[in-house]
């Protein structure tokens, strides 16, 4: 049988809080406590401020990772949200960040594409 | 018009090669490797080794990430490949890193999804 990890789910998202997509600080607060609510497990992170605003922020997880990367100048950024079901079933939870992550970004225009992998 | 940022390449891979999926230091070497070779930059990395075999590893890149989690025990690992194409085209380059992750992996049973964002 084949090994199913989980749901991976791809946001590309179209905002106008242009504040939330140049700086990473009030992304790291929501995301520290979307992981904590949840009860998943960061091992690392890696962030990056780009010159003129917008940055890449990389979470793993034991569970596998979350990713973003924004682009303020087109108003856009894309979020991944991978959690594997070793030791949990975390698709709901895989949902349940995705939907916090639009709200985050007050947005009406995204695109959603779930992924079994 | 919608700004699409560039190729995301996702790959399942079923293998044998258990040492490169039991511990990273193979892993970083080559992946190391092909960041060089690419002439991509590496903004951040992080690294997690699961006890009893297996790992997780993060880069994030200016020009997005590389991620990659591994499950020895049912011969598995996942890995994503995302390059945006703001500084140059760069949607050939994910598809040579993905030929040389499964190169890598001495795979021959593996999916290869690619998804424009």
């Amino acid at each position: 049988m084949q090994y199913k990890p989980g749901l991976h789910l791809l946001l590309n998202i179209k905002t106008s809080s242009v504040n939330e997509l140049s700086l990473s600080l009030s992304w790291k607060n929501f995301i520290a406590d979307q992981i904590s609510k949840f009860k998943l497990t960061t091992v690392g992170e890696a962030f990056h401020e780009f010159e003129g605003g917008g940055f890449t922020a990389i979470h793993g997880l034991t569970e596998s990772h979350v990713s973003i990367h924004t682009w303020p100048e087109y108003n856009y950024c894309t979020c991944d949200i991978f959690l594997s079901n070793y030791k949990n079933e975390n698709s709901n939870i895989v949902k349940e960040i995705g939907k916090a992550v639009v709200d985050f970004y007050k947005s009406t225009d995204f695109e959603w594409k779930e992924i079994e992998r």
